[in-house]
């Protein structure tokens, strides 16, 4: 695959891609294929012998890959060759007990869980590691002074630590939920062709449940091939993960503009903008992340769709192995970028301070309604300063010098008092207070996060 | 609003619809601002007589809905001219102290929360209700015989419980999915206007707290507008439970085809199918809940594009507001239906037994590979029986005399073993056990649901 | 229906919801009832009596509006009431002769299809106003100079008409996508319940286009129940005519934020942009419009849906009605307010000029590297300026000062001639011409739309 | 890239994912880059020595590829280091001309549209080719009587010729689709960096154009780089075309279903349709077709997306690039399987009639009311036929006998007239005549297609 994106070839590829090649998919597979069987000859289903075998010869390594392509060409089916080249390499003997009572989703899937499960553990140390860095920003920028917008107009001033705590504060529920969709997620199945444990009998939720075991997954409660919920799931609360991707792509973009510049992503030296204009250095990361998470979050509907299965069974879950791999790659690839800009961050303290300026004072009004507002009421104050400010902003002029002039503000307003209340510092209110303790926060669940990878891995 | 859809007029509305209109909306608010200047009373934020002078006032029948109106419709604004009239309500002297430190933003997504609340019980508890029915028609046809079908062909047989206990199965995940929201979904804010409690102070956190005691919802971390993805989320649940709807009406509809006939909806007597062929029953509930389910789905990428929000707030959210009250409204009517088609579901049992002969004996030859294999090993087994099974379908005839005519198959398996395998009756596996477990299970949730419900609210 | 965006109450309804009442989508089905009648009686199927006294009858004025609507909840059916009712209308006599071979869906999309070619026709007088005042500011600003910006950095100058020209060059292929969609889109269908009129016989063709004929519309070929192409692509049509609509919105939006203030959308006094902040200015119009075109996309999704039906005919054309009425709801409102934007923008020539100014100079390093380039080859004097500006940015200082302190650049470019490549005026190229050309193809296509129109109704 | 689909193995490609390899797409940008300097050298711009240098060595076996990959992760462009190369093949004296005027986008969207243009002319041709099989099976089954089905249940009888015509008649739309679309989307722009013709000045335009008529394309009134709506047109059309494919893709599927058996796709011995139910002959096809346009159409929220473009350009547009290619890829595979199906399709006439008796008769009630209308009035017996129907499925029996019991059609209809009635094969109306005019007009359709493509490569 080529570089279809700016940033391709300087960020670090995050693994996944790779964990879905098709050998490590077959290797998965195989790895199902062997714990049935070790599980079956523990249960008395088949000879002990025969399973030791198929263990042995369950490696993707030890098998004809070429003809098991070959013939998944020619049988149009995407396990049989991969079974019948097992049974070929356990032997005439023991052979013919390979997959025994199994039908093919309950080895994809089970084994494609397998493999999504190691993408999902990328993903959640990448979540930690992003809580991490914004827990960083956000304590070390507590008290970094800088224009709240709302609308993109100035509305009150924050500070920057303020609004990486924002960020890690959606992060943390992200981590809530993909904790949360763990147990739902990974769970084997041994139903059978039509999930009803047909040919295992009496055994067969024995048989599952020690598979499941066997391969740190749960166990469905139906093992139902139509039953793909939790597989849709995954891919919603990436798709959500990928919202707070794009909305810190889309905050880095709107602060990197030639005139706001008060963030930078990282420009390596040597990175080329424009091949015509030797000027530029672009957000390329922020605008890859943002393209990325449009990615992501174009396969919902599709997995949503995928999750609309017919009778026991049939093509839609095919959209959800597509959906699931997809995004988990994408996942990984916009996780990475975060990560890029946000531990490399140019934050420009001076530029932050000097653009609350432009709006002319005007950031301060809420502090001069309410204070006006206490001596004749919140609701006439705000008339009086909305015309203020408007004038203002029609005819010209300065809040302070409009402020001055207005007979009702002079009659309860000092001059002194005004000055103060026009100085925007003071007007972060508890910015600094929740950016450390969104800090703390954040960097407590990131703690749990690791702790709980560590002991389901 | 008109009848769109064929079973509108006979379907009851779940009240959802009613619960988002604009003086119950309007009251929600009114209630927040209660709540706010109670909290703040107590706190010493603002007099003790204002509080209670607004308290009393907060009540939508009492002001000037028209004014109102007006008045938003000269300002542009959503929430102002209410503050308004609450202040003209509650009178000269206190009125200057409603609103006090917060922004509209706050006043709207809590009031907004605390109607969702109630849309959001109401959904709960059909899920709950379907539950029930659900595991009422898994016991009751624990040992129906009907066809397996896979990919649209027959695969094993199974029973209807079965089939009913897995809709049961994925309802239970999703009333999983909706108590797991609840504490993320939930939760009051009164930041102000660019979440950092300015006007509020260091009391800031302890008013947004005691509000939230007051409205009996969570408080949120970080108060900031533009942190959404608990709306979002709320979105996708729906999006994902539908569908369940779709997969359930997709099943009816196909289930009571004509040559199939094995299910029927309620057809109410009166029911008019076509204006030019009156014989005609149609499968209008379970299409028309497909097509809510379709709708459903289409809110999600709007939620999602919603939750990417611009600096501390901007356009982005009302996309939520929108998507969160088309998704309960249409949720409620999905729910509303599929219970109606449940509750009263024609299965035709004797259709079901003959349907299974349709493949002429096929649906049985797992189990005919199977015993094969025993003797010649699977995968030589598979071959054969594929072989002969193939030749049924193209050169006619059945898969017994077919089976019959094969000399491995004679070699290993008598006359009377084949009878005994090609009898149908018995592939059922755990069909019934499935389905019975999962009945017990479905109404333990619709249970512990219901419970849930009486202590939140 | 409350207000439920910032602008519904300042912004003219275009009138397109008005037209799905109810009432109007009943007359339009009278009037498709009335056709039938009179061209059956023309072919000599029913009695010239009957078919006048139908035609006659055709007033919902006349009807029992009220029992349809009870009847409508009775038997499920969205038409046969009405029918039912006209003939009743009609009399004894000839009130058999209502609805004479023809299905449901033959009078309802037939009928729809009428009411959609009224909002088609406000769509359409919609984007030429629209092509008209785009086409004044292209003209009205060919000349205001401003930065041109891709990636939100800073790249060449332009003038603001070339900007409003690049709008109107989108209008002017919505134009020719809405125009070559019109036949294809209204035509008329009475093929019975099957699509092959089976009640009509050897005259149903001939009936079909008499009717298409006294309805103005075309007649479809096939005119199967299942084919529905043509309203999805309506759909599409408008979902990407949104997209220009969104596109403009952004830039709006961007160009007005507080540190750009290069454009501002109308503001009529009054108008309050926040409860809590009084000097809050936002683009309400901008954010609305860009609300608008998400949710009109995300009706693009379901409209695909729903044309996929299955045998001949079934739910999903009902998916299309609601899509085909919401997207064109939807976008009357959203050119309305694009309209209203640009009739009324607030450009500020002044902070245009002043902003190029922000990226010091490096705006025309293109220019500079051209000229090098002549000297040294385009490659080299692109790594010349490329060292040179980026070291502006990472150093600081001005472009022509670290210009004038390289060596490459001083051995072929004199001071006087760096003075005036480093004068970013005359770096727009062509933008002034292709912004009047631009002007000039929108006021054509304006008035052959204009022209188009009148043809057609 | 491994097979996902079942199908993968056996379905040629038609060609189009290597049309997008990386050295075919440079190859596209060299071709465009030789373009631009002839052009220039014509016009007096680059000296005539240097183009012809240019071209040629614009040739991407000649150069370094590589060295233009590493290059590519280092500077983070996507086309810098292929000019870099280019002009390094050129040499010292020449190479400084190379890429003259034109900004990377120039080049590369004006490349992409080359080498779209392939794959859009491999899928007209795929159009083509599905027309003339499907004119095919209209013209064949012109006659064959089978079930109409609305609903999901038996409506009137039809002829399997007409339902293959109805598909005919959609392909010939979205054939009028592309065709008028072609001239929007194969357009060159060589407006530099930001659309402005910045620095090929007065003779901007000339430049466009005349490269234009190199590359037999259009050229773009205003070659702005934020304008891209006809690439997001495309997408769209594509996933248009992709639901007729989801619709005769599902029609095979439940035409194939067990008990209905009308129809069955190919399925070439050795197929294996399930690893443990040798019986299984699955709708692989048929199944991979709906996937393939659920993805297509996945796609299309993207294209919409990415049309929204910021300022003189920004990120959104690389979506595009990324959605085109894909839909062409998927397109491509969903025809072939489409043309695959139809060439090879199992028609069995024989169960198409028997399927018809299912419904007891029923299929003939429009018949019969219309017949006893004449005597009693459309209404009166819509409401006669209605009670004996519905009786016929509530109580069961035969249609023939309870009318032979009803009064009022005994009072008017003879036994012998109700015996003609009855006979289903006189009432599929004109569906024969249908069929074959649609062939005829699929026919014609084919051959204007492959006309115009010769005309226009």
């Amino acid at each position: 695959m080529e570089n279809t994106r700016f940033t391709d070839g300087r960020v670090p590829h995050p693994g996944i891609r790779d964990m879905f090649e098709t050998p490590r998919r077959w290797q998965a597979y195989l790895d199902v294929e062997a714990a049935l069987a070790l599980v079956e000859a523990e249960l008395g289903i088949i000879p002990v012998e025969a399973a030791k075998a198929i263990a042995e010869a369950a490696d993707v390594d030890r098998l004809d890959q070429d003809r098991v392509r070959r013939e998944m060409d020619r049988t149009s089916h995407p396990m049989m060759p991969l079974v019948v080249e097992l049974s070929r390499a356990v032997g005439e003997e023991h052979g013919g007990w390979v997959h025994w009572g199994a039908t093919t989703q309950n080895i994809t899937q089970t084994g494609d869980l397998i493999v999504l499960r190691r993408a999902f553990d990328v993903i959640v140390s990448q979540v930690g590691r992003l809580l991490r860095v914004a827990a960083d920003l956000a304590d070390e920028h507590a008290e970094t002074f800088m224009a709240g917008r709302t609308h993109g107009q100035h509305a009150l001033p924050i500070t920057f630590g303020f609004k990486a705590a924002a960020w890690a504060d959606e992060l943390i529920r992200h981590a809530d939920r993909l904790e949360q969709l763990q147990p739902r997620l990974f769970v084997a199945m041994t139903g059978g062709a039509a999930g009803t444990f047909a040919s295992l009998g009496e055994l067969g939720p024995d048989v599952q449940q020690a598979v499941a075991n066997r391969l740190h997954l749960g166990s469905m409660a139906i093992p139902g091939r139509s039953i793909v919920d939790h597989l849709a799931e995954y891919v919603l609360v990436l798709g959500l993960l990928a919202t707070t991707g794009a909305k810190i792509g889309l905050e880095i973009y709107t602060l990197m503009a030639t005139e706001v510049g008060e963030l930078e992503e990282p420009v390596p030296a040597g990175t080329v903008g424009s091949s015509t204009m030797p000027h530029k250095r672009n957000p390329q990361l922020a605008q890859d992340v943002m393209n990325i998470s449009a990615e992501i979050r174009a396969l919902v509907p599709l997995a949503l769709e995928g999750a609309i299965v017919g009778h026991e069974g049939d093509h839609a879950p095919a959209l959800l192995e597509r959906a699931t791999r997809q995004s988990s790659i994408l996942t990984g690839d916009l996780l990475e970028r975060v990560h890029l800009i946000l531990d490399n961050l140019g934050v420009h303290a001076d530029r932050m301070r000097s653009n609350v300026d432009t709006s002319g004072g005007l950031i301060t009004s809420e502090a001069v309604m309410l204070r006006l507002g206490g001596f004749i009421g919140r609701q006439a104050a705000h008339d009086v300063v909305y015309d203020v400010a408007q004038a203002v902003v029609v005819r010209g002029g300065t809040f302070a010098a409009h402020l001055a002039r207005n007979p009702r503000v002079r009659e309860h307003l000092s001059h002194g008092e005004l000055d103060t209340l026009l100085e925007p510092s003071g007007l972060t209110g508890l910015s600094a207070q929740l950016a450390r303790q969104g800090a703390s926060r954040a960097r407590e669940r990131a703690a749990s996060l690791a702790e709980g990878a560590r002991h389901t891995t």
